[in-house]
């Protein structure tokens, strides 16, 4: 049943992305697109023989606490173990830190493999990988000698600890404490709450990134600093030693993702270590942020692919009502609705995938590359919140497509629907996201960079242009209406958010959805240019179905948007 | 936290719904406006004190099986006495046949109620009263004298088997075959699945309702008769007699509504008494089918304003980050996209709310006026599809205003996402219903009573003209581009139906949303009249925000319904 997103992805970077200039910059080259299809080859080996046949076990088993010890469900330990040791921890981890440096798109890329077959599982080496990438980028020598190779090698895993009952959007509202024990260490004491993998026995440590707040700081988020608090303090020899002042009070019942523990966790007098600079801990917060935003908008795509490929199969399958126009017999997948349906569902997951890896790209080259960076920056937001909102809709249209047998849990697909939940929520909500494009992409450089998004979307529609195809004069049509009404909202936003900002940011959310959808359409012109111009003629018909449909099912959403943003606030 | 729409109800049937000719027709002008008011506070409080106490048990602890017993949460049977003493079962049936023969707009507003309280509980109270109408509209004396009496005081509940493995929502392929015994009864032989209610311990008897083949019968659906298969045969004295040949096999596992128990029910030889005439079993059913597309309806109506509420109450109490405009220490509702969300989904339910009673209206007043029956058979796929796929994002964004906390079990809200799921799916998927709508309320008739609908909408816009008030030209402005949208699409779908079928159908899910979302313009223009008329001042602000609010958030899809309908299928 699992489907192999590998050569979507080869499409993808040879054809769409400039793949290639990634692999150049951050590999000189090294790694070929040879070498990209087989690390994807043993994600999705890993994917399919290991995290997979968990992931129906681990919804209905979850995870159980006594004594402040975490039970996973029956073979989530053996199978980090095999997760480790294939490296795929320290995939896009910098060698300097000991990683194998691979471009973020490739790691994304093996990411939502993994995430496809098993999102609860994969949390934990998610957050283990973001945890080693705030040791790379602000911890000092010893505590990047002492913390990385356990966390790299998969005997110790990561989490991020900023939430409290009183301060969840609002960290500036955060009260645990933590006072210097006067031998350069620190004694921390405070609850978080919604601690992902916070406690759990399949690693020997755990490290928790814990924000919190010093004496005499100043007020509000300039007052928070960053430290690493272990279940357990490092020993001798790279083992394991006292056991710190911390517990694993109790864990929430959850909507989905039953096999991922979150836990209240009680800190006690717990001994911790400044990681980054006094006062500077939300910066360094934000390095984990940042990467969990991109990793939660794949999160979303995976759920999503592989529900849509879930219910996509049942369609050949299932036969029920005769269909018009069709033989005795087809299957529910000839329904002009549930083909429509389907069809919509797999123009999305395209237009998902393409923004992804293209934000990945400009991740990848803003290492060196200012106008890449600040693309990478301004889409962001719009693929944790666009990414989110759509995989939603896909599991609940994938549930739809199965009928009443998509209301048993035994079919699988109502997980996808419970688990795809939390991506809209965790990581800062798409309120918070669609406010962050407005205000910090947005509304600081006056448009500017919206409008230089718009520029070079034309510059895509202008090759749709010089195909002779029907196809691609209404691909490029109704992409180009879409590029005028980002324009347009954007002219609209940026004129009233110093003044009337309730209107504005009435607007935010409707906003960040025209973009992602915009974007979208983008990614389906350029797929379209690159089959037009002959790449992969197998999969061309589909494509530019796909195309067809995203242009009249999802862009032509737009205008309502811009609508809504002229409205602003109701009154 | 449970708030009662009693006063919602006063206002639609006063001034919108014309709920006094309902009155004047069926009772006869004996019911008034108070005996309504008074009869929905009594539902209101077994709701309050009875259901909702049970909701959240229910769904964490659900049903058992062991041995064919099903055992229902604790307290669920006293709960069903105390509902059932009530006399709520016989609220809406025919005094001929022993019940109150209130008008089915007051039952259904008790629906909503009783359903918000809890929603699986009130399953069994709906498919009791959906079989006795089909023991009052088809049914012997003899059948009638010995199921009525304990169906209606509670001692016996209904359910209704259809689905079979292979047979969902084609019916045509139905294999349970009931043969002659010889002595005027029948044995029933068979598995039917997903059968609602099928088994359990709130009554000493369960009749069943069987769709199945007889020997000999024509193919397809004209082979199909009803027959009544009770789990104990009636003895004497209206007593239970002898154990019938039928079992619960097993239950399953479902994404909500834990607290119903989902039945394999497998019958061996089962003693049934046929019920209508030989091979019109499938009109009988539908008795119970059409009243189950508005009580699946009105099902999300009450599970939307439920979440809806219940976001709103926590919208009022969380502070969490600055609010632009607003003093320090506002909570989340200030902020303007959660305020706008708020108000999006408020608007929405009103819509629902209106439509649904509105349709009740049609249904009552359909008993004489053949307009009337045409415009509530026109609009019940609407109620049934439109509410559902409404109800459904609702209780989604609902979710998401609680943040963090609404992926939490305890809170509740996740219960209402999970339970809502069920109902775009149960009695007839959404494309089903919009099938219907296509085939039989439009295509046959050419789209005359699609146009017709559109007249009497012009009616309520030209009212809503001769207010001088910038709201009332928003909202007849908007609803008018809507409506014209929608003979524009039904002229489209008209001209196509018979050439290119895939065509129109690609089309109907997006034709049935269409008719809701103007359905809901509708409603909200002559909630608009009425308080620019002076109805109920103190809900006056509200309610012109919400009408505004709907304009251009939901109207504002429809012009791109029209152009995915004018696209056809995408080939």
């Amino acid at each position: 049943m699992y489907r192999l997103p590998a050569k979507d992805y080869d499409f993808l970077l040879r054809h769409v992305t400039a793949g290639q200039s990634v692999l150049d910059a951050v590999t000189g080259g090294e790694v070929t697109f040879t070498d990209v299809g087989d690390v994807l080859e043993l994600a999705s080996a890993v994917a399919e023989e290991v995290l997979l046949p968990l992931n129906q076990v681990g919804d209905r088993v979850g995870c159980t606490v006594a004594d402040g010890h975490v039970t996973t469900p029956p073979g989530f330990a053996d199978a980090y173990k095999t997760f480790t040791e294939g490296g795929w921890i320290g995939l896009g981890v910098p060698a300097r830190s000991g990683g194998t440096g691979m471009p973020q798109l490739l790691a994304r890329a093996a990411d939502e493999i993994l995430c496809s077959a098993n999102l609860a599982f994969s949390l934990v080496g998610g957050l283990t990988t973001g945890a080693i990438m705030v040791f790379d980028a602000v911890g000092d020598d010893t505590l990047r000698r002492t913390f990385l190779p356990p966390m790299l090698a998969g005997r110790w895993t990561g989490t991020m600890n900023l939430t409290e009952p009183q301060a969840g959007t609002d960290l500036a509202q955060i009260r645990t404490m933590a006072r210097p024990s006067g031998d350069g260490t620190w004694s921390v004491t405070g609850q978080k709450i919604f601690i992902t993998w916070g406690e759990h026995d399949l690693a020997e440590n755990i490290v928790h990134l814990v924000l919190a707040r010093t004496p005499d700081a100043p007020p509000g988020h300039a007052g928070l600093s960053l430290f690493v608090v272990p279940k357990y303090l490092p020993g001798a020899d790279g083992r394991v030693g006292e056991r710190n002042s911390l517990t694993c009070v109790s864990l929430e019942r959850k909507l989905g993702i039953h096999a991922s523990p979150t836990c209240v966790m009680e800190y006690e007098g717990a001994t911790g270590y400044l990681i980054g600079e006094l006062h500077r801990g939300l910066p360094s917060m934000f390095i984990m942020m940042n990467a969990a935003r991109m990793g939660t908008g794949v999160q979303a795509l995976a759920v999503a692919d592989r529900a849509y490929r879930q219910a996509e199969a049942y369609s050949r399958e299932r036969v029920q009502s005769p269909v018009p126009g069709r033989e005795p017999g087809a299957p529910i997948g000839e329904h002009p609705d549930v083909r429509r349906l389907l069809l919509s569902m797999g123009s999305a997951v395209s237009a998902m995938r393409g923004l992804a890896s293209q934000t990945s790209v400009w991740l990848d080259l803003g290492q060196s590359d200012l106008q890449a960076r600040r693309l990478a920056e301004f889409f962001l937001p719009v693929v944790k919140g666009w990414l989110t909102e759509t995989g939603q809709q896909i599991a609940s249209d994938a549930v739809q497509v199965h009928g009443g047998m998509g209301f048993i849990e035994e079919t699988g697909v109502a997980q996808h629907y419970r688990d795809i939940r939390i991506l809209p929520i965790y990581e800062g909500t798409t309120a918070v996201q669609a406010n962050s494009l407005l205000g910090r992409q947005v509304a600081r450089n006056g448009g500017a960079l919206a409008r230089t998004v718009c520029d070079l979307i034309e510059q895509s529609l202008a090759e749709l242009d010089a195909h002779d195809h029907p196809a691609a004069r209404r691909v490029a049509s109704r992409t180009r209406s879409a590029a005028a009404g980002a324009r347009s909202a954007t002219d609209t936003l940026v004129k009233c958010v110093a003044d009337r900002p309730r209107d504005a940011y009435a607007g935010a959310v409707a906003y960040l959805n025209l973009w992602g959808l915009l974007a979208g359409g983008w990614i389906h012109a350029r797929i379209l240019n690159a089959v037009l111009n002959g790449a992969d003629p197998d999969t061309a018909d589909q494509r530019i179905r796909e195309a067809d449909c995203y242009a009249v099912h999802h862009l032509g959403r737009i205008p309502q948007l811009v609508e809504i943003i002229e409205a602003g606030e109701i009154a």
